[in-house]
């Protein structure tokens, strides 16, 4: 039976999910790529970019000049499930902008504490 | 020690995605919904529509005439973590289209096998 949304886990997984967001409209690469494991399957595909590896997403960060555009979260939820594995989905809504965002993370439990292992981010399209 | 991509587990999700990918070409609904866990917490993130709990999700499905437009897979990395979660991210190209796709999806092993948890598909913008 897998235990979904035990509170304390569900605790831990939001307060990263904070950092995560903090970190990202200060633009704080340190914290960032702490964020993220540290190994080559990690996966983020953005907005406009597919990378493939931490150091690709490391490299695509320190190439962004100014960081994130600001946003504003809209909803977010966050689930978990047993006590190693979380998801945070989210929309959110760019500083004058009229589309909605959308942010997937996926977060696992390793030696090294709480870590994001693919993250999917993307402006919703008027169709499908 | 975090175990990823045993051999093992590789070949039980990378089996459930080609069952998914063979199913959303053939829009076939029953396969569909059974991969996804039916559950409130389950997300869909599509390209032009945000689904939140499986009942929407489902709804969106049936409400879709004639399915997902075709595509071709380019790329897809399938990543597990453990025994029981898994992540496979893949690019696809739509049927006449030039922009590149990208889909997201964390799947969880349940009491009733692999389900999807969260997905999330969007078309690649031409800038971030």
């Amino acid at each position: 039976m897998l235990l979904i949304d035990d509170p304390a886990i569900m605790a831990e997984v939001t307060a990263m999910s904070d950092r995560y967001e903090a970190a990202l409209m200060a633009n704080d690469l340190d914290v960032l790529d702490a964020l993220f494991r540290n190994a080559p399957e990690t996966i983020r595909y953005g907005v406009g970019e597919v990378l493939y590896g931490f150091a690709e997403i490391a490299a695509f960060r320190q190439g962004r000049v100014g960081g994130s555009p600001q946003r504003r979260v809209l909803r977010r939820v966050v689930t978990t499930f047993g006590t190693d594995l979380a998801t945070v989905n989210l929309e959110f809504q760019r500083e004058g902008a009229a589309r909605i965002g959308r942010q997937s993370q996926t977060w696992v439990r390793t030696d090294e504490g709480w870590k994001i292992t693919c993250a999917h981010v993307s402006l919703m399209a008027d169709g499908s």
